[in-house]
């Protein structure tokens, strides 16, 4: 049996799951919809994106130069962001916006083409093929393609691979190109990502008069081990292996690079040994070489696209070396940098993992972006070996995901915190980065279009299988061809979650060998597969079952939700004495809403978790399982000052009822306190 | 009896006390040496302060002028902070430094003033005398005396109060010049003073041509209360009421002052309702009219300089709206924003109280001068209406203001947090501004040399009377000249703090009348009073013993000194199941080179504080209490991974000594975890 595994094509699952096809339709009909116009700066009160604009205007300056015109171009504006001078109109030929806004298009792209498989539109797909012919359009003729720098100046292409993003570019570009003709079949998209990758080769690499460099946002690593699989063609899989390889190698590559910088600022040189330099590069994960590092650190997002790449890199290519990397960083994510929530990245200085079990709840990071990277890097993980606790982790993080996500898919949250008291947040700066309400857009617009790639695309982080292996980790209602041993068939999943814990897998067709996987969720502690008398393995988190499979056959799986009490590890100093609960893959949470404000003063008594009463409520219209528990409310017996000596009778317990909602989705019944983690006696 | 009292003399009062000759010898014998060195840039591996440099600056200026040479002057730079161009050397003729540098001199000599009271030294009087007058040759025609615009341009003068510090200059010189003239009779710094005053007033206030602006950073107001007192001069007294009437009303001043430099600038101007702008000048206290503040908000310094300021005002006028707003602003202070080591300021973002209850223990900033700033407005309070509770938080505010300065005089402490990681303060940015060991000096050094001036006068905090009233609001050991119900006495105050709680007070010689108030501390739940037969009455936290008193009387109080276990009320997000221990008069804290690390894993069972052992040690030189409790070390019992499902048997509590020492001796034994706040059960 061959357990490493790929995930399954999209068109060949339909997934018609109650949860998560709600989930997908907001994709397909609010998101999707709104990202375009968003693209197309055509949002009352939200800033521009000038994405749209930009290809516009490289697709201008190619054709104008195709015609022999020559063309002056302004020169790099040394800024993150460029805006139209104050009281000046936008110019037509000008870059405008964040340097990276290119990517805005590729994700959005890529979000269709998954949403093209599922619901084919006729208009939509023509509306997304005019943008991927716009995007060829603006390409250079060496097959260079990142507006910022076309319709800036290409001389200083390459130039500042730390900050400039033209390779995290390249990889949602090759993203979108796979996405794209995987679903139409179309080559355009792919063509240009295969000659920009080409280009980017011609200039990076080892060599003489080459820049031994790689991104300072990772992603075209996990994008060229797509591409690789995608074409066939080798050097692309080169190309991720030596940015893989090369990252943080003495000389350090950034600090040389920046070093040029502080030279022509007159400042001086920093020594990559230096404590302040080897801090600054640990953003990007370049401060030490993969294949050494130990710790999960730097800019959350980044870190999970590494991780990705290096996981894809180990599977590719077997070399142990980057596989027990991939494990060590993965150990260190999730055993003292990761949110009961799925949440990643405790600080907001650099969006990044703060210190091992250094987890607050109020002023959590936790970006939205960061735990579909976390999905990402937990099915690679799952693909290099099958371990449960991968699609535990997966699952965990999907709650962020939606959290990020309004019940309407019309708002989001880039930060996605624990505890929130919607006064502090208004008037605190040092949660200036936390909002208590969704946010319509953002000008640094990362989030909404990640999840929608993420959520459009999810039978494929579900399901992945070999030849003779199918592996279900997450229960996704749907439709599904499987070629499996040799032979082919049609499954059906049905799933309750999650409301209840049933699941059914049956074959409506066909005829297949090999073996079926369930994953067994570690929220359940008492799974119960009926597996139509047939034996079966548990190993790893996972339930074996071996065919031969033919019409008719059924596995069932009762997976009994109950109330779970999670406590964290002793070392976590913000969670001492508090308890967090879970509610089949469901963290929920408390809302002031339901429970009045001052939240941390709500205190669950043991025996209350013990009989929760279960319950059924529409939220942001979704039914979702809610929970009911007998709690205490502390309140102060009598007046005695901000600091009293203890006594018993200083503070009493008044009866509370509480009720914990799903965490995902908080926030969508009006402003109000919002808190995880509770108080517990 | 008259019950608004003043400050003792200092020349009255003979200090001899075990504990605090100890501080203050500090501040005579390592201090104010130190920071002669400091303001003279000569302590190698620090900043230079530029403080003398300036002023000899100024000093030649005048000089050359009054020889009738035109000089051209450079301009205000528009920045904060004036230093020399890279590799290029001082010009002589420069300012430098911090744009209020001028005031470091001013504290100095304060504290120098004081400590030449206690302990004449004639080479230190002649040092400080010619700092006084090489201020007063900087001093221009008219008054005017900042070395900033002085070398810089006076054209500016006045035109930015919101920022530029000087009306802070004309607070601290009046301070030191009254401290001066007290000290050695001199009336040099005296007349320097009244001239600036006087300057100050002939361009700010109503009328014609005047600037009705006021002092950005407060401190003229309580200091031009201590000028009217000490010259007589009403038109002192009525320039504090200007000053603290005229702040934060309508149309408010800084935001038009603002205003004007956003014109210059073309930014459009800020309206004073605008919610952003009310929360800036917030900083400043100056977003409503003084008299109807009811929350302490903005830069904590500020806050208890300016409330200081208004204690004054109610106690000279008589003023009720203005008594109210003190006590509303006290009572917002000590109820909610006061952390339980008499710390204030819970955040960084403006150096600022935070919201009402929010006092996070790591990321506190609880600046020492906050603190020494909570002992000048409880004194004023006191002298208000002699109410324990004042007393009570000026000794908790000493606990801060002790931490500020190591055991040895050389370091300091900016930032009092209460729980500290060494490897969090390195790697994590939002602790930046918490430090976990002291420092040797500050480029921005206020902190230590408002110690020095504090710790200097303490026995003006301690002891205030009237005609007929006598008030001991701290057991200061000493000998003291009390002039009392028209009858004169030598008074001996014996007291072994903060050791044990014996207090004797007795008549050295002489003969008075009227009544002596003893200060009964809120950490002494039974305190016996042995006044030799003498019947007395206990009211608001004082025991009134009414004389006639005679050479031998004695007044014996016994303040049995217990640990006490202290809570906080239900509203503190931070601090619940959390409890904080003092020992009479001095807040507690654990320390990793007495009980390790992970100090947030301990548990103080609660018969483990009613048993403690209470004992003695050398900490830094001192004799200090400590106290043992058999308390509790929460672990692992089996490794579960970061989250577990909650079990009786996950986590187990191991027996553990715990040493508990003075908050403000912590940090002296090298580096290590601190914390105040502990779990209890």
């Amino acid at each position: 049996m061959k357990m490493q595994t790929k995930p399954l094509p999209l068109r060949d699952v339909r997934v018609n799951d109650t949860f998560w096809l709600q989930e997908m339709e907001l994709v397909r009909k609010e998101m999707i919809p709104y990202q375009w116009e968003a693209l197309n700066d055509r949002v009352e009160g939200a800033a521009p994106s000038w994405c749209i604009h930009n290809f516009r205007a490289a697709a201008r300056l190619q054709a104008r130069r195709r015609l022999g015109e020559k063309i002056c171009l302004p020169g790099w504006p040394g800024t993150f962001e460029t805006l139209p001078r104050k009281g000046e109109a936008p110019h037509p030929d000008r870059f405008y916006g964040f340097l990276f806004q290119d990517s805005d298009l590729y994700k959005w792209l890529e979000a269709v083409s998954y949403s093209l498989v599922r619901c084919p539109d006729e208009e939509l797909e023509r509306t997304a093929a005019e943008a991927v012919e716009l995007i060829c359009q603006a390409q250079e003729d060496d097959g260079y393609l990142d507006t910022f720098y076309i319709l800036q100046e290409r001389k200083g292409a390459f130039g500042n691979l730390e900050n400039n993003h033209e390779l995290y570019c390249l990889g949602h570009l090759i993203e979108a190109a796979v996405a794209w003709h995987q679903a139409t079949g179309r080559e355009d998209l792919l063509r240009a990502a295969c000659r920009f990758a080409d280009c980017v080769m011609a200039h990076l690499g080892h060599g003489e008069g080459k820049i031994p460099g790689y991104p300072g946002h990772e992603i075209a690593e996990m994008a060229l081990y797509r591409l690789f699989d995608e074409t066939g063609e080798k050097k692309y899989r080169e190309m991720a292996d030596y940015f893989l390889s090369e990252r943080g190698q003495h000389p350090n590559y950034f600090v040389r690079e920046a070093n040029t910088r502080r030279a022509e600022k007159g400042e001086a040189p920093a020594d990559e040994d230096d404590e302040a330099e080897k801090q600054r590069i640990q953003y990007y994960q370049a401060h030490e070489p993969v294949r050494e590092q130990r710790e999960a650190v730097g800019h959350a997002v980044r870190a999970m696209y590494l991780y990705s790449g290096m996981a894809d890199c180990a599977r590719e290519t077997g070399d142990q070396a980057m596989r027990d990397a991939c494990e060590r960083l993965w150990r260190s994510m999730a055993d003292t940098k990761l949110y009961v929530t799925g949440g990643i990245g405790a600080t907001v200085v650099g969006e990044a993992f703060s210190l091992p079990y250094d987890l607050p709840s109020d002023s959590a990071y936790a970006e939205t972006c960061a735990s579909v990277g976390l999905v990402f890097f937990a099915r690679r993980m799952l693909q290099l070996c099958p371990r449960g606790e991968y699609a535990d982790v997966m699952e965990m993080a999907l709650n962020t995901v939606l959290s990020g996500m309004a019940m309407d898919g019309k708002s989001f949250f880039y930060v996605n915190p624990l505890e929130v008291d919607p006064e502090a947040c208004r008037k605190d700066a040092r949660l200036r980065h936390v909002k208590h309400v969704r946010q319509k857009w953002f000008g640094c617009a990362c989030c909404p279009p990640n999840v929608a790639r993420l959520l459009s695309s999810l039978s494929s982080y579900a399901f992945t299988s070999s030849e003779d292996l199918l592996m279900i980790h997450l229960y996704l209602g749907c439709e599904m061809e499987v070629k499996l041993g040799g032979g082919e068939m049609v499954l059906k999943v049905e799933s309750s979650l999650p409301l209840e814990g049933r699941v059914r897998i049956s074959v409506l067709s066909g005829e297949a060998y090999g073996t079926i996987a369930l994953h067994l969720p570690r929220w359940c502690s008492s799974p119960r597969l009926d597996a139509g008398g047939r034996t079966f393995e548990i190993e790893g988190g996972y339930a074996y079952v071996d065919g031969p499979w033919k019409e008719g056959d059924t596995l069932v799986l009762e997976l009994p939700m109950e109330l779970q009490a999670l406590v964290a590890d002793v070392h976590v100093r913000e969670l001492h004495d508090q308890v967090a609960f879970r509610f089949g893959p469901l963290t929920l949470c408390a809302e002031e809403v339901d429970n009045g404000k001052e939240l941390h003063r709500l205190v669950i008594p043991k025996e209350a978790w013990k009989n929760p009463r279960l319950d059924v409520k529409k939220i942001g219209g979704m039914l979702l399982p809610v929970v009911q528990l007998d709690a205490l409310f502390e309140v102060q017996s009598r007046p005695a000052g901000l600091y009293a000596t203890y006594s018993e009778d200083l503070k009493a317990l008044e009866s509370r009822q509480v009720t914990l909602v799903p965490y995902f989705s908080w926030g969508n019944r009006g402003e109000g306190e919002m808190r995880v983690w509770m108080r517990y006696m």
